[in-house]
């Protein structure tokens, strides 16, 4: 089996050594499943991926859409894959067997979908914003709306999009401009002008349903006057069949530095003051309703940067393993043959920190996925409500660490491949590009660092907080039976203690008033905060190899002595580093807020 | 004045305040001239790079050079900037006025090439290129090669070109496979194949001086076998006149990242058997020639990845100050109107960031160059030979540090600029692609940790090291007289008093044949000295910001108050996240080093 997408035996070791994925087997809703059809789902993407959706990565890249006739032309390929990623399924893996879903654990659909991001990314977001969207309708919009929007995205005949930023708001979209105006047939004329639409127009589908963000005419200002619409491309007819092409153009493409493959668009909406809208849910509750589904799509892009992190990991894994070169630094014997790279130090170095960022975000985006079932399946509306919380707390950090860690991780390994990682006859140069994205999309890095020490932490009095100590502190006193964890064990309880203190103290400037000062240094928090959750998973990971080990299947011991070095590079390397970011932080440091413009 | 290519302001503050270009006019070298002269030197540099560089980097980028009858094709635009660049003389900028040059300082004519640089990295490498080629020539090569080949490369009808790298060998050179065989007539017949050869075809010269290293027949193993030859594309006969083309052929051309209006070309030389090569020097002398040019070729290198940090920069902090988005977060009213971001802090601390990261190397990469003219024209030989153990230490750094941090200040860049900045509509995501060669190219940043722990600290008894330890503990002697730069001063002082017993003990590892423990966490090492050699740059700027502000000139005052604290987030934020390294180092930590291959 091929390891270029990613390890499947870093998924069996994540999903039935860490995760436990076939406890979730035990609650009514996936009582029809199993470890095989788990495995028989996952196999069925792993073999899509690899034959539909990897042999295009570069050809995507290389022949981005272009803008022919008012509409945005592919390479032929992307079809094909995308159709055969909705013929198996995967579309609507989560959804029930009555909507003709796989009813697969959102740890599972996740973990299949992995393989298309890591295989394809760009082909992967037209699925990925299509669920996004079909999800806002299936949570808010009226039976009408799911009869004729709804139920054609889960046989996959239309598409979605999230249209949300337009020319002067991207990050503050209390500032939009587009309006929507009521018409007589209780429809809406939605008129203004959205920026940076991924996958706004393609030719995948019938159809594309376009979920807009807009201002009634009454709207109060700011973030609390923004209404949610279905905007399709083409109107639909009371009988499901397609109407005339509504008042929707495609205004130009975006050029990108990579993720080239998916349309970014510029959308005109009501040119000629026609184009028709539907009112999602209630009036002016459209970021909210947005803020109800940031967390799929967040976790989604976490789980991009992490697969372009992986993909780029197995590859110049592979490469060192085979790319001959120098000699040991102590080598005395100049005519000696040379060794494989991977024997050099600095080069383990190289790939030790891309194993450890990569396979720590993974299993992270494996957890939070974990958790979005118990938001759904746990029994008791209590336990449903605190995995609620867990999550909420937890997903600026598995939207942005990935996107910076995972970035760096490709940064290095174009390093491993030298003058080669830098040509585009490799695809490491690739992965880089297309990741860079990931801090920028669906909430800038900045703007997690805000919602997290700004809003998450001080949610529910805290409760999500205490949760995530308490279950530091459990997995810490789980580690502490074994010995040989206490150098990884240490470090991470140190940096709780501190954290902890740093929290309390900066939440108490928040709510005090001192906002400004409090959030100053909001991205260094971030930093803290997600190396804390990260060094957390990496933990879990180390007691779970200690464990396998334990049980003595030799086949297993390197890949669990790998767990371990990698382990131990993180809480070792990396979390201690954090204690200067916690010293600027209770110093309350001021040296970027009290900076002026004028002294640039 | 535009302002896009560098701070013309910095730029004066660096030569006049900081590196006292002027005093350099009291050198017999240097007696005819004069700040004013050297103003004039900068300022047509500026023009040309703004009228003929600047304007078509993005096509550069855009329409890389094409492979067409066995040569290389590129825009029309590089011709005319690249004879512009060589009729105002910068190609000769440093060369005696004898030899048709300016005879300027190098610190005014990296000063100048600089502008080059920022304005356009591509086109800037053909006669950087050059520029060491004929050095190489210029040192090493008999009376008849310098009026064969050196000659026309001062009269730039010839480029030149280094090429090292084979496929198999590319930070090996030990193992290069390229011959030489001696020929009847004296010359040589090479025969081998070199990749990654920038400049190593073009239509922008008569000729091409290829300067090759191979190896004799009785070339003893190692890199104590390798030899340097002239190579050229065309013979040259000899009354000057070009001959017959040489058996060099442009094999193909490599599609880069980044960087694209550089050709990187494979060239075979001797498919036909006829390939004509003239040793340089004496015989296994090649590795040696070449490192003598290396410093030049380093220092060439960093400052691209400064420039190119510099420019995004600008380009990033205008952005800033035009763009408005967002309120202050502690903002009460959501119908004030937006702010420019450049007010938000975390958008201060992106800023200041790469403003610490790019002053802070601009200032290295100027000083090195001082000490370049300080090894050719201070009084004494020992004066002379202590400027170049200094040089050798710094230069690892110059190349390594920039590399690294100002590749950093790019994406901190795009990141200013949101999704537009990931878009190919502005440039810096260019930027960020050309950077990302720089850790690669001319020694990886491996390559260079392993120089700087491995060799330069021990060479001549550690005579450089303890240099710049008295250099840097005057500075912070200087900076004491100034209390209001204790807290910035403090965190250098204590960096250095560590990092020296660090060093120390790793060196003793290295005499005590504890080779590859010694140099197993040379990355740290690498990071860690140069976040020193920058630290104490910042403090050197700091202090003069302070004589600058006592001087009470009031339209400078913001600009020393910005000097002030871009050195505070430097010493503050960055200096002291170095002491986790230190104690990585100081434990021999291991983590990296017990890597085993089957464990990944």
């Amino acid at each position: 089996m091929s390891e270029t997408l990613l390890s499947s035996r870093n998924l069996a070791f994540e999903l039935y050594e860490v995760l436990d994925a076939e406890a979730l087997t035990q609650r009514e809703r996936f009582a029809d499943h199993n470890r095989e059809t788990f495995d028989a789902a996952l196999s069925t993407a792993r073999g899509i991926a690899e034959e539909l959706f990897a042999p295009h990565n570069r050809k995507n890249d290389e022949n981005e859409p272009q803008y022919v006739d008012g509409g945005a032309v592919l390479i032929p390929e992307v079809k094909p894959a995308v159709d055969a990623f909705n013929e198996a399924g995967f579309q609507n893996a989560s959804r029930s067997f009555e909507q003709g879903g796989m009813q697969l654990p959102h740890l599972l659909s996740r973990a299949c979908f992995a393989h298309f991001q890591s295989a394809n990314i760009a082909t992967s977001s037209y699925p990925m914003l299509s669920m996004g969207a079909s999800h806002l309708i299936e949570t808010f919009g009226s039976d009408e709306q799911k009869r004729l929007f709804l139920q054609p995205m889960i046989d996959a005949r239309f598409f979605g999009t999230m249209a949300l930023t337009e020319p002067h708001a991207g990050s503050s979209l209390a500032d939009i401009r587009t309006r929507a105006e009521p018409a007589a047939d209780g429809s809406y004329r939605i008129k203004g002008n959205k920026i940076f639409i991924s996958g706004g127009d393609h030719p995948l589908s019938e159809n594309i349903v376009h979920m807009v963000l807009a201002k009634l005419p009454d709207a109060p200002p700011g973030v609390k006057g923004i209404s949610l619409f279905i905007v399709p491309k083409f109107l639909v007819n009371d009988d499901g069949s397609l109407g005339a092409r509504n008042d929707v153009t495609l205004a130009g493409l975006f050029h990108k530095m990579g993720w080239r493959g998916t349309t970014s668009t510029a959308l005109n909406f009501g040119d000629k003051g026609e184009c028709v809208g539907y009112l999602v849910g209630k009036p002016h509750q459209g970021l909210a309703y947005m803020f109800q589904m940031m967390n799929e799509a967040r976790i989604g892009v976490g789980m991009g940067a992490i697969m372009l992190g992986y993909a780029g990991y197995l590859y110049s894994l592979e490469y060192a393993r085979e790319r001959p070169q120098g000699r040991p630094v102590d080598a005395k014997d100049p005519t000696s043959a040379p060794v494989s790279i991977v024997q050099h130090t600095d080069v383990k170095r190289m790939l030790l920190t891309q194993k450890a960022y990569v396979e720590g975000a993974f299993d992270l985006g494996l957890y939070a996925s974990r958790l979005v079932d118990d938001c759904e399946t746990l029994p008791t509306e209590e336990e449903r409500k605190q995995a609620h919380e867990l999550l909420d707390l937890l997903t600026p950090i598995v939207k942005s660490w990935p996107s910076e860690f995972c970035l760096k991780a490709n940064e290095l390994a174009i390093q491993i491949l030298g003058g080669h990682g830098y040509t585009r006859e490799y695809p490491v140069e690739q992965y880089y590009r297309d990741n860079r994205l990931n801090p920028i999309h669906e909430g800038t890095h900045g703007i997690q660092s805000l919602d997290l020490l700004g809003r998450k932490l001080a949610q529910n009095n805290g409760a999500g907080l205490k949760q995530l100590t308490r279950l530091i502190n459990q997995c810490c006193e789980r580690a502490s039976a074994h010995p040989s964890l206490d150098k990884l064990r240490e470090p991470l309880e140190q940096l709780m203690a501190r954290l902890s203190a740093t929290t309390l103290s900066l939440l108490g400037d928040l709510m005090q008033g001192r906002v400004a000062q409090g959030l100053a240094n909001s991205a260094l928090y971030l930093k803290v905060f997600g190396h804390a959750v990260i060094g957390w998973r990496w933990l879990e990971q180390a007691i779970r190899a200690e464990e396998g080990l334990a049980r003595g299947n030799a086949a297993d011991a390197d890949f669990y002595h790998g767990k371990l070095q990698a382990a131990r590079y993180f809480l070792t390397w990396e979390v201690p580093s954090c204690h200067h970011d916690l010293a600027l932080l209770e110093a309350r440091d001021d040296t970027c807020s009290t900076m002026q413009d004028a002294w640039f």
